[in-house]
Parts: C-alpha cells; sequence; structure tokens
C-alpha cells in the first residue's frame, strides 16, 4: 500500500542507519537530507572498514558521482555485505553514459551487487538499461523512450526496480509502473538533488524493506513535496537549499499522503 | 580565568592559522565556521605537505570522520609536527568504537601524537576511555556512565583534556570538570555540527595554549551561544545552518560573556 | 568589447559544461555557482576518465587546493586534452607560496598546460611570478606591488592571462589591465568565494573563447554584483552565502552591465 506518510513515521521511529558511500561534492548534502528526514546518515569508504559499517546499517546507498579506484572496490566490498545481509541497496549510477569509467563501474555493481532500486536520470538509466541514449555530463538529455517505458525496461533488463526521475518521475520494477509528479523546478537548479533522492531512497527502503517499489516512489514523492513547500518563499537556489532542509524535518505524514501525487499506469 | 569574550578577542586580534585535517563531509563547514569566528582555516592533507603546514599553523584539528590509509599517515605526521612545536592538537574521533579503523585509528593518534583536546560524544569517549559504551554510527548512544565522571575518567586515562558533547557538555583535565549548558536541540539535526565545535576548539586554543581546559569549554560556550541565537527565527536545520555563520561572525564578546553557562563542577 | 551582460546571455543560451578538478572544500559551491549562473559543472578527477570528460567540455577549471598526487596527475592528463583541443583553461593556485607542494605543482600545470587565466590572490600569483610575496595559509598577504603592476608583470613571465583578486581585482593579458571593482566584503567570510570566482571565470570563458581577458574581467564583474546584491539584506556569512546563488541566479544581463565596474587602466 502506499503511503509516504506512513513510512515517514515508521522511519523516524526506527531511526535506521543509512550507509552512503558517495561522491565528494554532494556529501554533506545527502546527510543532511537523511538527518533533517529522520534517518541516521553514516559515511564511509574505506575498505578496512565498509563492510563492518554496512553490517550496521538498514539500507545501502551507492553513488558514483566522483569515482575513483580505491572507491569502486569500496562499493563493491560494502555491497557484497548488504547483499548477504539482504539489506536494500540503491545505485546512483552518477553520469552513465558521460564516461567509459562511469558506465563499466554502474555495469560492474549491477552485475557483482544486488542492487534493489537504480535511481538516475533517463539518460543514465537509458545508458545502463542498452537503450539509446546520448548524457551530457550529469545532466540528462532526452532518452528518446518515455520514462514510463524507459523504466519498465529497465527494471526488466537490469532486474532491479528502476526510478528514474525527470519532470514527472517513473518507478517501476519491470511490471507495475509508478508515476510521481511531486516536485518543483528549482530542483534543478541546486546541485546533488538527484544524488539527495537517492540518499532519501535509501533512507525509506530501511523503513519498509520488503515493498522496494512503492518505498521508491514515496520516496520521490517526500522529497518533492518538501521541494514544493521550499520554493514558496524562496528567492532562489540558495535559500531554495537552505529552506529544502527546513521541509523535509518539518514533513508532516499526514500533510504528506494528501500530497502525494502517486498514479499507477 | 574563564572568558569565552576575551579568548575570542583575542584569536580576532590574531587570525590565527587552524590547520585542519578532517573528513570530506564537513570541510566545507569546519572551514566557514573558523573564518566566521574570526581565524583562518587551512586544509591540507597530502604527506607530502602536512609537516610544513603544521609549521605555519598556531593549532592542529585532527578529524577521522571519513578515514582512508593515506589520510592516517598525514595525520601523524602532521600531529608529529604540531607536537614538536608544541602547539595544541584537537583530536575528533568520530564514529570510534562503530569500527575497529576508527577505534584503532584514534588510539594509534592518542599513542603517537601529544593530544591536547579529545573532543567527542560520550559513546566514543567511553570507547577510547575503555568503559563499556556502544556507538551507532556517528551518533552516540548513552554510554552508561555520566558525563561529568566520563570526561574526568577519559582525561585521566588518556592523559588529555577530554571534552564530552551532549545536552550538556562534560570537559576536565582529570580533576576539575567545567560543565557548559550553552547549546540548541537544532544542532543535532545538522550533519558535522560535532565536527564545527572541535575546530571551534581548534580556533579557542590557538587564542588560549596556556589553559587548554578553558579554552576548550570556552570553545563549546561560544558555539553554544551562537547557536542558541541562531535557533532564533530559524524555520528548521537549513535556516538554523546558514544563520548558525551568520551568529558565530556576529558574536560580541561582552554579551558571549554574558550569555555564557560554564559550571565547574 | 566588454559586456559582462552579453556573456552571460551566451553563456544561458550554450549552457557550457565546465570540467572542475577543484579541492574537497568547495566542490559543491563552486557547482552551485556554476548552475545557478546558468552553465554546467561536471567533476571528476579519476585518471581513467578526465581526458575522456575534458573532451566533453567547453572549458576546463584547475584548483589545487586539497591536492594529492594522483589528483595532480589527472590534472595534468585533463589539462593535456584541454590545451589539444584549444579550450580555455582556468588555474587557481590555491596556497601557492604557503607549501613547496602546491608552488610545485602549480608551476609543473604552468609548464605543462596551456594554462588561459591563472585566478589567485596578490600571494599566490607573485610567487608564482616570481615577485617577493609571503603568502600565510590560503589568505593572501600584500605582495609588496601593486595589483595592476603585478598582473601585468605576471601575465608576461608566465605567458597567461593574470587575474589578481582583492578588494579591488587586475585582469592582465601583459599589455592592457582591467580593473574591476565590484565585489562585498562579505565575500572574504565566506570560505571559496575566490574558488568561485575560478570557476565562473571558467564559465565565462567557455561563453567567449576568443576574449580570455575581457570574459575574465566580466567574471569578476558578474561575481561582484551578485555579491553586492546578496550582501543586502544578508545577515552574515551564512545567509550572504546562500543568497550568493540566489542572486548569481538572478543575474539580468542589462542591470548587470548597468552595474558593471570594469576600468582599463
Amino acid at each position: 500500500m502506499i503511503s509516504a506518510g506512513a513510512t515517514l513515521r515508521t522511519m523516524r521511529e526506527r531511526k535506521p542507519l543509512v550507509h552512503q558511500i558517495t561522491n565528494y561534492v554532494v556529501m554533506n548534502e545527502t546527510a543532511n537530507a537523511t538527518l533533517a528526514l529522520g534517518a541516521l546518515p553514516v559515511m564511509a569508504h574505506a575498505g578496512e572498514e565498509v563492510e563492518e559499517m554496512a553490517r550496521l546499517a538498514s539500507s545501502l546507498v551507492l553513488n558514483i558521482g566522483t569515482l575513483s579506484t580505491h572507491w569502486v572496490e569500496a562499493m563493491l566490498l560494502a555491497g557484497g555485505t548488504a547483499s548477504a545481509r539482504q539489506i536494500p541497496v540503491v545505485l546512483d549510477p552518477v553520469g552513465a553514459g558521460a564516461t567509459e569509467l562511469r558506465t563499466s563501474t554502474s555495469r560492474r555493481i549491477l552485475d557483482i551487487v544486488g542492487v534493489t532500486v537504480l535511481r538516475g536520470n533517463a539518460g543514465e538509466v537509458a545508458t545502463l538499461a542498452g537503450a539509446d541514449a546520448e548524457v551530457r555530463g550529469v545532466e540528462s538529455i532526452a532518452a528518446g523512450i518515455e520514462g514510463a517505458e524507459l523504466a519498465r525496461a529497465a527494471a526488466r533488463r537490469l532486474g532491479v526496480i528502476a526510478s528514474v526521475t525527470g519532470a514527472v518521475d517513473h518507478v517501476s520494477d519491470g511490471e507495475r509502473v509508478l508515476a510521481v509528479s511531486n516536485g518543483h523546478a528549482l530542483l534543478s537548479t541546486v546541485t546533488g538533488t538527484g544524488c539527495m533522492s537517492s540518499a532519501i531512497t535509501g533512507c525509506f527502503l530501511a523503513a519498509k524493506p520488503d515493498e522496494p517499489l512503492e518505498a521508491a516512489a514515496e520516496a520521490l514523492a517526500a522529497f518533492g513535496v518538501a521541494a514544493e513547500a521550499a520554493a514558496e518563499g524562496a528567492a532562489g537556489p540558495g535559500t531554495f537549499h537552505a529552506r529544502l532542509y527546513d521541509e523535509l524535518y518539518a514533513l508532516d505524514p499526514d500533510t504528506l499522503d494528501a500530497r502525494t501525487r502517486i498514479e499507477e499506469l
């Protein structure tokens, strides 16, 4: 059953630890989004400790935004532990399609780790699903196929929940497709908001691990609702960014449910 | 003598250089807190340059929040230089107790470097002091002994000033215990505020190196007073975070002294 | 012809990709400044992908603020690709003069890469130009010669456009000198504003690659005009920082031209 509010309530009660191996650009931002929402972030990337940390966590978020070799190895180690423990794993394939390293690393993680949710933009997901796509930097260019179809095809091809974000987000397990139309245009003016949505997906999965399709859609709805509220009274990207944490923190479960716009296609 | 205002005044006159080897998540935040307060931050972690940089600095802050092997080596090199020069060294053992790497690295730094102040939460400090403690991620869980006793015991056992932060902070040199009750609950909703308190401790120690117990307590009082002011008018974690730098910058020495709540137990 | 507004308009139309290999402290900040202005940031530093990424970019920004060895190699690789493609390269020699590693790395980049604009403070630029200078941490100490002369001398000596920022900025190609007097004192209370000015220089060069002297001066004027607007209504460094992105985003080309204070000396 879809209820972002109910999942948020569970999250705030359990305060799950969300282990994030993410990029340098957004570490502070994803940790703050996690904390504002009511979960506990932990950032650890050393090969010597990632397995131990992943054993303490309720979910794992892997983000390849600023890759280097030893970070990839750490992601695989942490991912292996997470898979063995059957905790949810989110992969954010930042820039897949832009360079060979990013594409091949994403594929390697998908092959080796039991990824629960692949959260990316249309270009990134299309690259990994094998569809024709062009990716320019970390910003997506239209993938040539509709978001809903892309999500469904990627989910089937890759054996994951595909969470394709854009003006409207599409989340699919290969059969069902949920469309999430919460959000605000200002999100695209702040770096790392995609990465934040992946971290928040990790938080929701930690609170609702048995219904990952619903949890992934609820996460995007919650982030979108917070963004809508943050945009009111924001003067631009900077004040919007600060207000985004205020609104994640202030999210009220009932209000969230009332504002959630998730539609099953 | 305790006067956070007097130490702040000295700091702003001397503008000490505070060398920080810290974690990726909070680098921007601790640099901004240092700068807003009136000291000069410098971040440098390459083995090739840390000794040279530590020779220019008035204090050194080591923070193990996102460890990897070559960073540990750099911390030991910089710490060696700082010890030889007898400038104050602050250690923030982020996550000690959560993983073996973090616990053993903290111990190694405590063994090799002349640490002046160990600034952590109850769980981290208890782990290092040998008391029974459970640490969950980077958030502390009650250590089972009272903060004042923990600070005193840790200071004696480890030969440092122990600065244990929480709802009330306790700072001890093993004999005296200073309790600092400034602060605000919103601090726990923003990542890196513990790390900021360590950086600010480094700033105060640089301005008052001969009275490290007092300086460490004053640092927490100053940060707490700024947080109290920042909370007024903040709508949540995001605007609180932005306002925190405003209030560190705006700290008036006399007002600070009037609002300081430091009690000798 | 100097028109920051016209260059900004071109930038927003073309949305150039600006590849940044920069320091950990400011990555989020320079990415957000780039995005707020209307260009697209991409951060990538792995040796395996920097050449590929530099081939997609319209300009490259190298910033040595938190150096380590493999980052230097990546900067040289990316710089080589950028030089071969004749796209503009900006070098920000953070802390040159403070440590041997920073000075020698800056010199190595200047020797090997075709640097278009060297953007630093007086101390950093004087160190590299060979003038007597003292650099204290990452903050500049007066270089003993006037900014305009320093910029001209550095440009001649190093074969670059020298962009020396301070209370008044001086940009020179070795012949002409442009003085930019936009800006605000609050810029020096936020870490990474120098790094942001380098990133913004990269954005302007991407939009006006054939007139790098003018583009470099326009970039500083645009950043300064945004800072002036951000300072209005800011309560201190934190709210100023948030408002800075609002104002970069809100920059109107015509208003920008009206407020630009660039003077040819």
